[in-house]
């Protein structure tokens, strides 16, 4: 079965972009946070509720590839989609694209893990797994 | 008798240019609070500490004039003095100069106030008030 | 006559957010911006453009006040209005509230002047002008 | 022949603080690209002059693994070494560290390449090749 692709949408701002005129590679990070943050919202969760209930989502690896440079104004698109998945975090695959011609401009691995206060992986809670698709 | 002038020092990065290659409006306040958080860290307090003994510093007011800009690799000292206090609070003065010619690139007021965990403004900590010089 | 008054919308971004939980004081610069760029390209100019043709929009003083602090999720609406305007800039006031309860977080005057690549003030385009309701 | 090692050096500054009180993901690549830029400047050479010689490095692939978060006040350090290179560019590995107890923070596989104004990737120029130990 094939898994969920969530979209998320953004148009770029001016001073996200470097002196190049591109997007700096860091931006692009922050626009893969906020399209899983909007995936975990859809499905009903929050960050600040989970940190009330003891567990933090934690990023253990971006492994991202630069294709294209976006520009300021461009209309991104941001595609997520669960790649792989184990007891305590999975990994969403995420593309950046711009939506006028839907060329690709990056996309990434993105691993992340649940753990508690202490920095301790624990088990994804059995609700988020459901919300996820996680097996 | 002269209040103390507290001086910090930045390299300007790159990625702090946006696309007219000038250090954009918003970073100059990181600076701005890079540099107070210096003043604080070098008269013995930490953001960290203040926060878990129940107090936070706020923001109230900012009033920038920017008068020439920072460009990439550019050497800056940021300049912070105490122009007013106030029983919760007090104004900071604070200037960004380029250090290879003193040039005056921006100086601001900068008006703080402590808050307890309910947002509500409570006395600065008397030994704040000392290490500040706050009369 | 009444100004118009221009309307830009944003979802606080968790990564907006400094460790007090609040959207951190530089970001807000960052929204105002954005809502400032909004207002220019539905008027149907771009920074991109104006450059091309030689000018630069550039920051001369920002006074912003923080009344209330924003929080991640919070949806925002940033209003932009002319207050003031000169042969060579303007001022515009921006309010930003949020959407929920219309609640005042923040506002500012931003005061701008457009410059020729050496640096120097000249005369806002009267194409510029006519756009914005600068008389 | 062991390849050079450069050292960057920073501390952790509060606003790049999350609302879990760590450094957020997104500005370890700022710290990455600061300490590839003091590399370049090391070596006699900086983005803005490359940009004037019609060559810009652009980042093609960024592989960044986090190990333990950077906390407020950290003091790190960055090394940065020669991994691979080819004739339009190179792979950097970067490692972040603790300075107080040399704790690995993050690592990462940085991969450039040199374009030119049209997004062409042309030949390392051959000053840089040898600045930077590419055989």
């Amino acid at each position: 079965m094939a898994a969920e692709v969530f979209e998320s949408f953004h148009k770029v701002r001016p001073f996200e972009c470097d002196y190049y005129g591109h997007v700096n590679n860091a931006i692009y990070l922050n626009y893969l946070e906020f399209a899983r943050m909007e995936v975990l919202e859809k499905k009903g969760f929050t960050l600040t509720e989970l940190k009330h209930s003891g567990l933090l989502l934690v990023i253990r690896r971006i492994d991202i590839t630069y294709k294209w440079p976006a520009l300021a104004h461009d209309q991104l698109v941001i595609r997520t989609v669960l790649k792989e998945h184990r007891r305590v975090g999975a990994t969403f695959h995420q593309e950046i694209l711009r939506r006028s011609d839907e060329k690709l401009l990056a996309e990434a691995d993105v691993a992340w893990v649940v753990v508690n206060p202490a920095g301790r992986p624990v088990a994804v809670p059995e609700a988020m797994r459901r919300a996820l698709g996680m097996g």
